[in-house]
């Protein structure tokens, strides 16, 4: 689908990425540069690249696909860098957890006859690095595309197929709404579970022998997603700044509400609350978006 | 290991419970009682039980072991109607999430000659109900008991070989620290994760639709938490009130210092956040409290 694919950051996506471009046979060859010597050499070594440069502007040369991969906080820096190597009618894409800050960041160094499609693939896990990666990391994951108005049609439905090819289904949204959704469904889900790790890991009246041992009540799922690359989160929560801002001062609101139900031992307003937060969960496996399997399936098995 | 155990609540607890003690022999015969006649007829029908009765009184009977599985709230009325029914030498356990409370609540009702061993198992998944039970419920997990000052030494040995024999690790600890570990650990992680399903659940800007179509991105790892017992939860919240304020308190804390790093643009204040919280996921895994498989082991697998 695309002759040379560059990959500009070379950790948990770039490198999930190479290896399903590569089991579905979409390139021809796959570039790629990381800041890191170290990354640079694994990439290479574990076959993720055919080639590795120091540069980004090395790394660009001639692809008809670039993909920036990297923290949102440096998208910027890179468009600087690459721009004057980009060749005419490449597409320029990113996969940025924020857009609107990855549209003004980019958006005013792309040269005429290039293709910017900022995009974002909803897929992850909490590893990072370029051994982190798996071919099957976007099956049945949404990739959105966030086209801004003189955006390209036939560059965009090329994109598409790139990554439906990978497994994942697309939706166009704009930027701004990709924003505040992204602050419900991510960004503060992590700003929450970051907190709640900190708290255990600062509170001295509990052990973090105590908070490990007896973490399976519900406090280890918050660790997995607070083990999430600090870098890159960063940078979500300093660039979607107003959405992030928003919908916490949405979440202490109602956390206040919740936390004078229980000062005031009022037993109706939380048995309420907690009823009405199981319909989600259903929609949610209804829609395959998780396993049904009780405790995500993780341990023992459930024997019935 | 008991000649017959009665299990007052007939939930994902219980279930598990009679399960696991058929599976290794443990047990001559189970009666039953739950309050509802559905529940009661499945647990029948599915052969959770030998014998249901319609009261908790007629459950107990001739029982050389009782273990209360209702919510918290509902313990001190089940204790008071069982007290006169309980045969001597009898041990009466409970398997609430809060201990204090429970202490309070069954202990004055407790006659001379009768255990009262308060327990706790660290087990359980975002279903409930008897048919949501599976033996190999309590593998590897933490069984939590405060014993009292006066429990007797035998009866607590023996009531340990029991779960122990169904898999768990046992521990003892005073009961107010138990109820400060379980705020930290549990109580307060899951008041936050129903408050973040609710407002996701209550926003009008960002769709249920896509709310639900991109939960993967963190959010859906909230809404099991979310999906778990309402009454249960909400009786931990009304009986374990003070710890989980001074918890709630310290959430909000470092909540709106984060908060305020992100309004100012502090970079380094978050980073240096974000990344501590590492090493907490890696005792974890190390301690077997979790999968170390990206995402939990989750849909589609690494190849690597």
């Amino acid at each position: 689908m695309y002759q040379k694919v560059a990959l500009i950051g070379l950790g948990l996506i770039a490198s999930s990425m190479a290896r399903a471009m590569r089991e579905h046979g979409l390139v021809g060859t796959i570039t790629g540069h990381a800041r890191s010597a170290e990354t640079r050499e694994t990439a290479l070594e574990i076959g993720l690249v055919d080639s590795v440069h120091d540069t980004a502007a090395e790394a660009v040369k001639g692809a008809d696909l670039v993909v920036l991969c990297v923290p949102v906080g440096a998208m910027g820096v890179i468009a600087a860098e690459i721009a004057p190597h980009l060749a005419s009618g490449a597409t320029v894409t990113d996969v940025g957890s924020v857009k609107r800050a990855v549209i003004d960041a980019v958006g005013p160094h792309m040269p005429e006859g290039v293709h910017f499609i900022p995009g974002h693939p909803l897929a992850g896990t909490e590893q990072s690095g370029p051994r982190a990666g798996f071919a099957t990391l976007f099956t049945n994951r949404w990739w959105l595309f966030t086209p801004l108005e003189n955006t390209d049609p036939e560059a965009l439905a090329r994109l598409k197929s790139l990554v439906e090819a990978m497994g994942a289904n697309t939706d166009d949204m704009p930027p701004d709404h990709h924003d505040l959704v992204l602050a419900v469904v991510s960004h503060t889900p992590h700003l929450i579970a970051y907190t709640m790790v900190g708290v255990a890991d600062h509170l001295r009246r509990v052990t973090h022998e105590e908070v490990i041992k007896y973490s399976a009540t519900g406090f280890r799922d918050f660790t997995r997603i607070a083990a999430s690359d600090p870098v890159m989160w960063r940078d979500v929560f300093l660039t979607n700044k107003e959405a992030t801002l928003d919908i916490l001062g949405r979440f202490t609101e109602e956390l206040f509400m919740l936390q004078r139900a229980i000062r005031m031992g009022d037993g109706e307003v939380l048995e309420d609350y907690f009823s009405r937060t199981r319909a989600i969960r259903r929609g949610i496996i209804e829609a395959g978006q998780d396993t049904d399997a009780p405790d995500f399936g993780r341990g023992p098995k459930k024997d019935a």
